[in-house]
Parts: C-alpha cells; sequence; structure tokens
C-alpha cells in the first residue's frame, strides 16, 4: 500500500513521504519463466497488473505473460476496462475475436481470426470476446499489453456456467436454447 | 449526418450551418410502444443511441426500453463501453451480473441478483455480463440508461456459438470442457 | 461509506473486503412512489445519485425521477458535470434549453423546445439550461439519465436570487438592466 | 480550417501536410489591447479559444482577456465545458461564485466571494455561476485560463431573458414566482 | 489538506464537512510581486497549482507567474501532463518549443520559435520542449496556464546533467556523442 | 486510410462500409526481426503505432519492439502522451528515468536505475526521461507498451542540439551553463 502511494508520488500525486520511492517501486522481476500450464485448459495466464506491481498505478497499462501447452487455450474471455495487444513470442497461436452485435439483422456476429507465428501482433478491442489457441505442437508464448492499470477479466465459459451462486437454470437454458440437461451438464463442469 | 454535425456544434464543436440545428435533433419520439417480444427469447430491446438519435453524438449517454413477455428473457450480455442503470417500470423481473474473474483462487465468479418490481433500479458495471428475466406471469417492460452514446452489446450466446464464421470446434470444446457434439449442438441452435 | 468501497470493488478498484459486497449494494427501489409536487412549482425531482446510491461509485451515471402536478415547473436549472435525457412517461411536457451564446454577435441565445407526450425523449447537452413544464391538464412524470454519477445542479433563480448570502444588488442590477426594486423583488421570493 | 489541421499534427495526430504548420499556427497577438467596454454593463471579455486561435486544437486549454470600466461587471455566467482561473492585473474586483445546489435542505446555495486586488488569483469550478465587478474607481483588467479549448460560456441573464424565441412566460413567472409583468419587464431588457 | 477536501466538495465530490469551506479555499494572493530573478539563469518561475493551492484540486488547470532579467531564461523543458498557453504581459520574449521526432527521417525535429511582445500569446503542446528568452534591455514577465492541476515540470539540462545521483557516464557520452570530458564538464555545471 | 475508418468501426464508431473490415486490420507481422543496429547509438526502435498500425486506431495502446547491439543505447527520451512498461527480452539493460524537478530545493532530480535481465519489467511514466543501455556483452532486446496510440517521443539530445533550426546559442549556452564553444561542438555532432 505504501507503494501505491509512492509510485503515484511520480506521476504528480500528492504524497508525504517522497524520499520512500525507490527503483523497485517500478520493477516487476521473473516473466522469463513459463506459467504452468498443467491444467485442463493447457495454458497459463500470469499477471502484472497494480495488483502486482503498484508502480502502475495512475499509469493506464499493465500486461501479461501468457503460456500455452501445445493445444493449449486461452479461452474465451473480455477486458471490461481496456483494449488489448498480443504478441507471439515462441509457437503458433490461432487468434480470434467477435464483433459486438450488428444492429442490422442481416449482418451477423463476425468472428475475425488470424494464425499468428513469432513476431506477429494482434490487437483486440476493448471490451470484445477473444481467444488464443496453440495449433503448434510445441509450447508457445507470448506478451500481451492491455490498456488500463487494472483491466480485469471475464472468462465467458467460468462466469456464464460457473458463477458462484449458478445462473438460473431457465436464464441458460432459454439464452442458449438448449434443454435443461444441456446446461446441467456445462455447469457440471465447472463446479 | 448533417444532424450529427448540427448536434455537435451545440455542445461546443465547430460546425459551419449552426442556423440548421432544430430541436428535433434533440427529439426521439415513440418509446411508449412496446417492442415485439414474439422471438425465441421472449424480448425485445429497442436501441436509442447516437445510430438512431444523432443529438446524442458527443453527450456520453443514451437510452434503451427493453420489452419482456411473461418468461421473456434478455439474455446474458455485456457493453464494452458502458455502464447501466436498468429501471423497472412493469412487471417482475429478476436480474443479475457476474464479476469478473477474482484472481485470488479461493473466490469465484460471483452473481449477484435481485429481483425487482416496479420502480425498482438495479445498475450493472461496465463490461460485466448481465441479465434480465421476467418471472411474472404478465408483461414486463423497463428503461435502462447507459454510460456513451454508442456502448455496443455482445450477446454471449451468440457471440459464442452463432459467430460468422463459426468459432473454431476445438476452440469451444474445451473451453467449456466437453464433448464435442455438445458444442455442435449448442452452435445449430444460432444458425 | 462501506458500501461505496464494496461497490468500487466490482468495477476493478481495490478493496480490502470483497466479500462484504451484496447485489443490494447495486439495487435502489421505490421510484413507483410519486414524488409530493405540493410546492410553490408543482414538481418534484427524486435524486439518485451517488449519494442516494453508493453502487454507481466510477460508473459515471445515474437518474432522476420528476413528477409533476398539472402546470407544474421543473424551473431552469443547468448540470455541470453532466448531459441529460429525458423520457416521458406520463402527461404532456413542454421542454426547451438554450444555447451557449454564440460568438456571433448576430445570432442570439437560440431556445430549442418541444412539447413531448409518453413516450418521447428529449436530450439536453451538458451545462446548458433547461426546463420541463406540465402543459397538461393531468399529473405528468418523467425519468431521466445522466452522464455522471454526481451531476449536480444549478437551479437558476435560487442561485442568482436566492443564494447566502445574497448577490451584490449592484451585480445583479447591473446584469439584468434593471432597477434596483426589481431585483429586491425577485430577491424577496426565495428567503 | 487548414491551420487546425495543421496544428493537430504537431500535437501527435495525423495530417497530410506536416509542412506547412509554421509558428504562426501557435501564436496570437494583441492582447495588450483593453477591449471596449463602452456598452450598458462596461465590460469586455475578449475571447482566445480554438475559433480564434487553431493552435488550440486538441490542447485542452483557452484563454481570455477581461477589460471592466469602473463599476463594469461580467455579468453572472457559467462555462458548461470548462473551469477557470482569473488573474486580477489592474484594478480592483469584487469577484464570486454559487455552488450547486445542496441536497441538505437545511443547506442553501452557497456565495462565496472575495475582493481581489492586482496579483490575486480566483478559482471558479466547472459549470457553477460566477461574475466579477469592477469595485474600484478606475478601470480594471485580468485574464483567465480556461480548461477547454472551447468552453462555451452561458451569460445567465441573457440565457433566460433574452433568448430567441424567448421561453414561455408561464415558465419564467413560476422559476421566480413573480408577476408576469415582471418578466415581461425583464425580457425587455434584453430585447 | 482539509483545505484539498472542502474544494472537492463543491466540485462534485464527497466531504463530510460542506460548512467548512470557505472562499479562501479558491482564492490566491500575491502574484504582482516579481519572483527573484538574481540567479544563475535570470528567471524564476513562481507556482501555483495544487501544491500551494488547494482548491484547484480536480479542476484540471493551474498556473505560474515567470520573471526575467535582461536576458534571462526560463530553460529548455518541459510538462509531463499538461499543455501551456503563455502570455506576455511586459517585455520582449523570444520563446520556441521543438516538435517530437518525425517518423520520416528526412524531417528533422522543428524548432517553432516567435518573438513575443506584450500582449501576445504562444502555446506549447503537452509533453514538448520549450523555453522563453528575455532579448529585451527591460526585465519581462509573463503569465502561464497549464492544462492540469499539477502539470510537472522537467527542466532538461537539471535533469539529463544534474540528476541525484548523476546518470551513468557512458549512457550520456553515447546519448550527446561527444567525449567524455564533455559531459563531465556540462555534469559539473550542476553540482 | 479506409483501414483507419473499418478498425474504428469494430470499437465502436460509425462507418459506411463495415463490411470492409478484414482481420488483416488488426494484424501486424514480423516483428520477430531484429531491427538495424548498425548505427552510432548501437540500438534501433520498431515503431507499431497507429501510423504503421491502423487497427490501433482509438484503442489506447500501442508497441514497439527495441533492439539493442553490445553497449547499444537508446537514448535518453520521453513520451509526451504516454506511459511505457519495458520487457526485456535478452540481454542485459541498464535502465533509469529521473523525475520531474521536485518544488522542495533540498530534493533534486531523482535518477531511478535498474539492471534488467531476461522476463525483468520496468516502467516509465508519462512524458519522464529515460533511457536502455545494454550492458552485457551480446545483442539485447526488450518490447515495451505504451498507453497511446501515438505516444510521440522526444529525444532529448536531438531535440536540444539538432533541431532544424538550431535553438538560439543563447539560450542553450545559458541552459547549460556553458561556453558557447561547448553547444557549438554539441550541436556539431547532430548536423
Amino acid at each position: 500500500m505504501a507503494s501505491v502511494l509512492l509510485a503515484v508520488f511520480v506521476n504528480g500525486k500528492i504524497c508525504k513521504n517522497p524520499n520512500m520511492v525507490s527503483a523497485n517501486d517500478f520493477f516487476f522481476p521473473g516473466l522469463n519463466k513459463p506459467g504452468n500450464t498443467s491444467n485442463a485448459l493447457g495454458s497459463k495466464v500470469t499477471l502484472v497488473n497494480v495488483n502486482q506491481f503498484p508502480g502502475l498505478n495512475t499509469l493506464g497499462i499493465s500486461l501479461v505473460r501468457i503460456d500455452y501447452a501445445p493445444y493449449g487455450l486461452n479461452a474465451p474471455h473480455s477486458h471490461p476496462r481496456a483494449s488489448e495487444f498480443l504478441f507471439c513470442v515462441e509457437g503458433t497461436l490461432f487468434v480470434g475475436f467477435v464483433t459486438s452485435n450488428p444492429e442490422d439483422p442481416n449482418v451477423k456476429n463476425k468472428l475475425f481470426t488470424k494464425t499468428l507465428y513469432p513476431g506477429d501482433v494482434f490487437v483486440f478491442p476493448q471490451g470484445l470476446i477473444h481467444f488464443q489457441y496453440n495449433v503448434g505442437k510445441t509450447n508457445a508464448f507470448a506478451f500481451a499489453g492491455l490498456s488500463s492499470q487494472y483491466p480485469g477479466v471475464i472468462t465467458i465459459a467460468n462466469a456464464v456456467f460457473g458463477s458462484d451462486p449458478p445462473i438460473n437454470l431457465d436464464v441458460l437454458t432459454k439464452a442458449f436454447q438448449v434443454d435443461a440437461n444441456v446446461i446441467k451438464y456445462l455447469q457440471a463442469q465447472f463446479k
């Protein structure tokens, strides 16, 4: 908490103890270590936002490292408060996002996709649902920059089928236009 | 298009023909007419954003009218660029939203819900997934204000299972942790 | 106060006790009750901003309910920090706003007006003087959304002629280009 | 108009002809000349906003010079899009502003005033009604900075009693709680 | 500190003791007194930002008075968080700024300059390096408005050659493409 | 230019031809290729802002790749419109920034430095002067994210000593407190 205040001082806010600021307030080490992808999705997002790195406070930017096992997935999600660029460092990533609903009924939710190789960048506009999928046979990893020091993340499957408490069965049955058993089956995956 | 420019003038931007601005640029009629809810979800959102109402340009606000048949649903969705208040005018609405993923692994995606009666207001923070469900035996209707002149909307089920082209089957199978046939079944509902 | 902090958490700010957030932080009941219009103006504005509803904190939006007796008036006023849309629910409202002073001396302060019937919407750009007047023989009521969680309101007559302490008589006499007795008479109405 | 685009380039926006930018785009001469105060209010505001000075475009700041004859008044007004500091260069200025309506009914619209001598500064928060009055026996002049390149100005008396077309007599009679003849008299001053 | 909170109240934030706000919170006296220019540069900047004047808090604006002895210099500097207009009140000021590096290698860092006489205004876009130099034989003085309540200032020579601790000699030698002795000589001026 | 408009559409602005948007508008390839560091500084910044990558338009974020030969330097510079995080991918980088001038005369311009190894991140607040220096014996490279789609860059040495036309000799002599010959020597390096 002290660090948050100290960092703020350098960016122009008032802080009582400017002498307490040190270079470490602006430093975050260790992103060369791959995240542990031994999980159901085969991916791991390592967050570096204002919660982990107080020096980002008021600066309007943050980052993540994302690791992918072969066929690992950073599942469809959105950031309520940030746009994002993703830089593919290693591996082959199939990435995409879906536009917001067009108001013209003749135009559907558009999916834009691309296969990224090392050195390729893709950008996901604020609040839109996007994903990355490792379509190569080796590990992949990427870095992303986000336009907020606290962007938030909504993993769609977990928010919709794994919330606590669960969303009402009638709501989900109607939203997805399926039998209640399908919803129950989906919800069971996220318990 | 002319109207957009004219409206902008009044809010302080430069416009060559200020004399062309009229009161109609700031007027939008007809929201007393219920929307047609004869559809699968039993609901209808009537949009009043800068596309329909040029006078909203630069003003950072817009609105919608939402009609619900009995058991009608405004399915889980999010607005990438706006927070929203919803005012229940008639009927009984079960409403809720899910928080963004907490970073503490012991805390799950939280669902906050409330049953609204006429005169009740609920607020949905920017970018979070939310829904309204008519749990009464009569028609319901509500108004909502949004903190953007062009808030956008992402209907989760349609964006995830009904995009054009469809999201890759492997991606969805892994994200939802289910058999491919379940995903195919879900996708079939949105063709 | 606790509620303010808790609400902020959900919108992405740091809060020490996220477990204390509840659905009630995002809920405001009772706007179906008409406000009491038994006053000189025959109108009543029921405020729902961050002071009454802590869950609006950081969300950049708020609302009001406005009730009008027959010939009731929401007197000329401005909001220093918000644009506003007004939705007429019941009754017949004559509404208008005045533009800011055009710099071209040949163009005067323009008044834009419209008569609203149920279902009609009008928008008032930020900071401009506007009013609504019930020109029907029955009660009227409206809802408004505002592009700030704390928009403020400056009722022109009260701010100019009813401030505490009063504005200097010489200032008002000169500003309104009238005899001091006229100003004294106007000031007397707001004691 | 070309100058507006060119100025924008230097501040980081795209412009096709950066070589056309010159120092004159960032220069505005002649504010040492007193404005002509031979008018009913005995004051003159010389505007230097983006309309007069294209180089201010996108910079979020503008200025004015204000001249006051003895007992000259810059009448009560507000800026819909800017806060303002006023620096008294010469003379003795009685200045003040009125707060927005407190929601607590026991607290009235507060007037804050001060007499400024050369070298004194006062600040007027965004959107609040304020004025300056030369209470000395000599000419006075001041400079002001505003937090917008196009702040707008609403002169209260003129907007309320001198709009085109006039505000409905019933509206003003009720708002000011006076006889219609008083309103007619006031309106007659601004024809 | 109390004053900061109180000032905030008037601009629309929540404050527990609104009755404690007074006109003095919005008042800053004494800018008619010339600053003491008896120093190596022959100039003195008198700051009036939120640190000296709490009433500016949240208002997004501040000011400075700058005095110049004959041949006095306000050395090349930048403001990390504000654009600035400079108004020449007395004397003859040679002013200028350098654009940010053009991306086209054929276009160099452009210097825009102008000689200001009393009543002339010049504007310096946010973050760009600028200076003012008294090229007259008499004292000069100017006022400036800045688009932030806490704009910050980076005096280039001092930040580059006089930081604590000093910037690594190798870094500066390479950056300025000169012999290490030249850098040592430059650094010696700022000890 | 068309791409700029199309990209804007997806982020919520109006565009006449949404069907023209394609995935390539959000894609930027080739950042795996090292930049050519065969120059005086031994470094190369590869820019990926809205000029090179139209899909960033309105998204408030951009990036760069920076390559460093052994002892290569990204010379002291500032970004007028963005904060920056720098991620060290390969090599050993000595990095630092200088705070803005403290107003307390007892506190000097503080330099904060750190040596970064692969996986380390450092953050540079908006508008402050910063640098990176390859202190290893091998090539180094880093990625940086910036909180603006068009951040700008001011290379201090070039802007001060290499502008076109040059900054007046008297100005620089006084600012750096050195003999005119030293300034002439410095300016000669940037011709």
